[in-house]
Parts: structure tokens; sequence; C-alpha cells
């Protein structure tokens, strides 16, 4: 029998996903954490920051698609766009599908996840070179404490919150997001698994409210790779109700921009399926 | 360090996820299939058939509702309804919540199954003794074949297409439960994982609608312990369509009716949120 690599990452102590590894691409260690780039066999190329799956190959169109289009598409005419995280490219992808969009400030703090991403996962960081796309080095929460520009639509595309990454889940981060948004801006953020993080997503909700947005919710989804499998974004708006945007709209936006996983349907579709356990906590 | 037990459930032979063990509460063999019942960390008491995970008590409630309650609440006024497979009793017991219902024929081809979750699952099995329920040990195939009864709703709660379970994916099942049900009734059945079955889905698909369903839809959702945790439903329909129902009158019905995922607004989101590739594989 060959000898077997598999990578496996610990969701709790208690639960572990799997992957084999057909050959590792990258191992090494940047300022604020290990990375690694797989070849797996059913997922195609991995990306892993500190022994946590961040995107694959094969699943990814589910979390960028859905980290985006939602407000994206709940906007009218998005131009000016911020992206903070995401390393790997996949979210501004999608983003510059929008033929609004005039610009992406990316913000990263990592950029040798950057470079390792352009050179091993082509097919999520294709966008990286467009004029469009105005990369910045830099601490996201540090950005949005003293920024002056506004924007029409901000993703927060974080790791979990732990390390670096917890002041992107605090108070002051989105008042901060708040003040960096247009009056009728929204900001969308991965918030975590319902079933391991259903606190935090109470808390998140609490803190956008408190910040000002008329209208927080959360939808959800399924990542295979990610805690649980099953996962909660949520959206912050100032003006516009995504359950209020006219389908034949977003059908008639969507002829130019193509998806796999998102569509009109599905627009309402992930928000409607927040679970009423979900629900129930928010309304405590 | 204290020895530390683990199951593994390898869902194919690339990915696997892995459960740490409090106890095992029961390992052996029936006439069909080898039998686990373990105690785990993270997901309580898990029920395992052939080494594939059938039900967490930590997750199970997501699988039973979101199988039941789309097309109990679809049709009117559901009283004979027909369960296939789900020895653990979680389906049966979401049935007999509507009040509406006065019998549940719970056709189960384990017994010993069965008899294992009412001793250690009792979460699941509370309703196995409930006066309506008749339990019927046999072969579900076989039982619709030769049925003369006529159903309002049926409920194929069956596990992956291997073994003797392989008859419940084919052509000549699916019009033998056409004919089992009423003119205006409905079925629904687990249709594995949209990643990794999207064929058998498109099979089930036209099987169902060459059958004569005039409404045939899959619908979609988080199962943390199913292979890649994206999980599938099809629901069949010969008259009422499941997005056609009114929200109130689901709003008014679940008062007497306690779940912790569904609602009238679930109901219609499962459906919505199916991803484009999915629908667009139907189309085809």
């Amino acid at each position: 029998m060959k000898c077997q690599l598999w990578f496996s990452e610990y969701h709790t102590k208690n639960f572990a996903l799997s992957l084999r590894v057909k050959d590792v691409l990258f191992t090494g260690k940047s300022k604020y954490q290990e990375i690694q780039i797989l070849d797996t066999y059913d997922f195609g190329k991995v990306l892993i920051l500190d022994n946590t799956f961040q995107t694959t190959e094969r699943d990814e169109f589910i979390y960028h698609e859905l980290i985006s289009h939602p407000a994206l598409f709940t906007h009218p005419n998005p131009k000016k766009v911020l992206v903070i995280g995401g390393g790997d490219g996949g979210t501004v992808r999608e983003v510059v599908k929008h033929e609004s969009v005039e610009r992406v400030d990316f913000v990263e703090l990592d950029e040798m996840v950057l470079e390792l991403c352009k050179k091993y996962m082509p097919s999520l960081s294709c966008e990286m070179d467009n004029e469009k796309v105005n990369i910045i080095i830099g601490d996201g929460i540090k950005y949005v404490a003293e920024c002056d520009e506004k924007y029409d639509v901000i993703i927060v595309d974080c790791p979990d919150p732990v390390g670096p990454a917890v002041g992107l889940f605090e108070k002051e981060f989105y008042k901060n997001v708040f003040k960096c948004l247009n009056d009728d801006g929204i900001m969308t953020q991965q918030t975590e698994s319902p079933l391991y993080n259903l606190d935090l997503i109470k808390k998140i909700y609490t803190y956008l409210k408190d910040a000002g947005f008329s209208i927080v919710k959360p939808y959800v989804c399924s990542i295979p790779t990610y805690p649980s499998g099953f996962w909660c974004f949520t959206l912050a708006s100032k003006k516009y109700d995504p359950l209020d945007v006219d389908e034949n709209k977003i059908k008639e936006k969507l002829k130019n921009i193509p998806t796999k996983y998102y569509d009109e349907e599905v627009h309402k579709g992930v928000f409607l399926s927040s679970p009423k356990f979900l629900k129930d906590e928010l309304k405590k």
C-alpha cells in the first residue's frame, strides 16, 4: 500500500475533518501566521492558515459568491467597494464581475498569502491585476478607523475570530464600517457557524444594530470544509432591504455575471432559510 | 495523556469526518448491517450503520424537521402518512406533531435498529408507542409495490443508495410511490449531496417526473455529519406547489407544532436556496 498523506483540521478538540493530500505545494510562515497550500484529491488546491481551512478550489464558489452578491445585488448601483481580508482573491473576483463597480479597495494584512495565492490558486486570484483593484497591504481594523472614504459596499472576508482577526468582530470595528459607508451603504461579513458560534452571531447582530444599521440579517449556506459545514453570513444595510430587491432586476444583471451558485432565487432563499433557532436567538 | 477513541467516516477514500468518542454504547450486526451506537463529545449519541453516520443527537433536528415538514405543511390536510425507513424514529416524531395526521404507517427493514434506538436514543424514538403509529417490519420497496392503500404524504427516509437501499432510488419504486398516493398526494425523499451526487439527484428528478408527478423540487440544507455537509431533499407533488402555500396558514399551524429549525420562512427558503448549478442540471 502506498504511503498516504492527510491533513486534518480539528474544528474542535473532538471533531475533525481530513482531506487526503496529493502534494504539499507550500508550507511556511509569514509575519502573521503559518501558511500551507496543499493539493488534495477531493477538493483540489486548498489554502490553510494556522491549521484552518480557508478556501478550496472545489467549494470556494459557494463562499465567494455568497459573501459578495447578496450585498452587491441589494445595492442598486455599487460603485466603490471595500474588501477587507480574503487574500486568496476570490471575493474580489466576484466583486469586479459587477459592471457598475469602478473601484475596489482591497485591504489584506498578509502580503505573503496574496503572493502565494497568485502563484498557486490563479482561479481565485485572477483579478488581482485588474486596474479597478487597488491593493492595500495593511490592517483592515486600522484602515476603517482612519479612513475618510465612503463606500457603497464593504465586504469583510475575515478568518475566525482569533489572533489579529479578533478586532474584526468588535463593536468599534462595526462603528467604523458604518462611518465608511454612504447613506445607502451595505456591509457583509462571514460570521461563523450557527451550530458552534450562536453567541458570536448574536453579539455581531447587536453591535451592528447599535452601530446604526437599520436592517441586519443573517443568512446561511453550506461550506463543506468549515466547522460543521453549516455557515452564516451577516448583511447590514442602512437603507435597502435584501428581501425587497426586484427579482427581475437581479435576473437582468445576471445576464452579464456568470455564477454557479447565486441567482435571483438564491438571493432570497439564503435569508429565508435562516433557521428558526437563529432568528429566535436574535429576537431575545 | 488519556487514550483517545475516535470514529471516522470516510465519506470518500480521500475525505473523512471524525468524532471523538466518549463511550461505545453498542456495536454489533443485524441481519442487514453493522450497527454502532456511540456517545460522542461534540454530537451526543450517534447512530452508525455500515460505518456511515445516520443521525446524531446534536444535528438530527435539522434533518428530521426538513424531511417532514415541507411536505406536511404543503398538504392542506394530511391524514394518512407512510414513512419508509428511518428506524431511529426522528421522522415519525415530527409527523405525529401534525394534529391532522390520523395514522402513520412506518415501514422499517431492520427491527434491530428500531429496538436499539428505542433503548439508546429516546429523544428520537419517543413516538414509537404512539397509538397513531403502525410499525411494519419489512422492505419498503416491496411494501409500496404490493400496497393497496392511498396516502396523503409518503416520506422516504432512506440511507445512501448502497446494498438493500438501492431499490429506493429506482424508477419502479417511484412509480409505486405515485400509485400509493392520493390525487393530491406528496412525497419527499432524502437525495444525497449536490456536491457529490448531482447525477443521482438528476436521475431521481427524471424518474419522479416520469412517474407522473407534476411538481418536483429539490431543496437543500446543511447536515454536518453527512458527506460534504451539503444536503438535498426532493419533494414531488401531484397537485400542491410548496411555494404556493400561504405563509399565514403555516404560522397558524406552527403554534401547536414545536420546531427548532423549520418555520414559514424556512419553508420557502430551502427551496429557493437550491443552488443555480443544481437547477441548471435539472433543466438539461
